[in-house]
């Protein structure tokens, strides 16, 4: 069998996705930038538009029986972003197994592009009492793992 | 009958209940102060402590299959709450309906008491299809209507 | 002088302006449907678009020392949005004073339109001290109050 | 000097400190147990009062110009934490150089115990425009770094 890591991305597909959002004041904290904890959030809404490009509604999976839980998460701040400000998140499969998929992150500044923070979470595939299941193979197909565009 | 607005208190339990939080980080604004939306979940996690100090689990009710959908939702606020600072929330059923109950709501500063904020939420009673249903009667007994403690 | 009230919406621009949101993962709650404070921030998130598009950058008012403090809120809620749902936010100049500004908002299913909740937020324009100021005319020139488009 | 590591906790206070929280509605997610993005706010909680125990509030040390900015988050999911349950956070010092702090955590089943995640923030210390800063001398001599009491 092709291990996922070599399956081509389907032509016209850019293997990374990308959605932007703004700082609202509900997310900036006293320093006048958003809260760390609002990545997370960001990763979360980056990563369900990320499976929806290729084909994939997590709201249907779920009300499938097939739930993705989140098993680890990491973060590297660099740079904060200010209230207000636009902010971009990449979002692409780093890694695929048989159970868990492993996304990567970058998050930059929406107008000049600096990079604001790294991220990674793997999420691992179990049925409504949370019992590990392998993925569906319709799953497996439509995601392509690619290099990380920028170090993680 | 007996309408709910007359039915003396249990004996011993004050009809006003109180929680306590202290600002967080998270919860802090650009101004230094308490998000205006953080005080709508606190207003929820004091009415889940009047229902449980009552003998009513919420969820409870809800793993029996009775909802109570939020349907109108006031706050006034007065005085902002400084990050750090901690809060004081008092909570108590302003009126009790055969589908409905209105709680009342007034939040403090925890160290001064100085009235930060006063609220009020109104939630229905429904089934999982949210289809408005009557309250148990278990529940309306254990519910104890009172005055308001200040001016809403 | 004329009041707010009746000076002429700017041509070409409609008094009531609209932001669209995805319900995402971390704001669906135990029901499965939006958590009902998550609308205070939809809120927040469309009426500083209303602002923006008005020409009133709500960050640069705050940086030049005039905030807009919330002093009241009030959601009627009406029917749920669901996970992963679109939900459109529209918002208008309900009312406006010296010193405050009252907006109205209608909040709809973004695919077919069914009204899921309507709000209003006042807000007083303070300083840094939250004293309460007056409005910069430039703000109230670019603010045109409007009859609501649906019954709050 | 004596490294950090090596110094003495002071007599009578544990080095690892603990908060209890309880699932609140506003943060149980469509599985019915705590979105994951929430446990980010528990770790602030849990290290805010780690400091405040030691002698330290974080309100001050910004107050007086110093920030504690998270550069690095680290979670493990393990077990979830389902709708009112409470949860137990444990926090300690992992390391302390002299212009980072590391903390730990171990977040943990309020009533049995279970570990239901663990996790690890690393802080550095900067002034009010970000720029990386030596910890005061005062801070570092009241954080004592321990073993980790779980694996992380």
């Amino acid at each position: 069998m092709t291990p996922a890591r070599n399956r081509p991305t389907p032509p016209g597909l850019d293997p990374v996705s990308e959605i932007v959002v703004r700082v609202n004041y509900s997310e900036a904290d006293r320093m006048g930038v958003a809260y760390h904890g609002r990545y997370v959030v960001w990763l979360d809404m980056a990563r369900t538009e990320h499976l929806r490009r290729t084909g994939i509604s997590y709201r249907e999976l779920e009300d499938g029986g097939l739930l993705l839980a989140v098993t680890d998460l990491r973060i590297r701040f660099r740079r904060a972003a200010a209230y207000d400000d636009l902010v971009r998140i990449r979002c692409w499969v780093r890694d695929l197994a048989s159970r868990r998929i492993t996304f990567g992150y970058a998050i930059e500044h929406g107008d000049h592009g600096t990079l604001l923070a790294t991220g990674e979470t793997s999420l691992v595939a179990t049925d409504r009492q949370f019992r590990v299941v392998r993925l569906p193979d319709e799953v497996r197909r439509r995601l392509v793992p690619c290099s990380d565009p920028v170090r993680l």
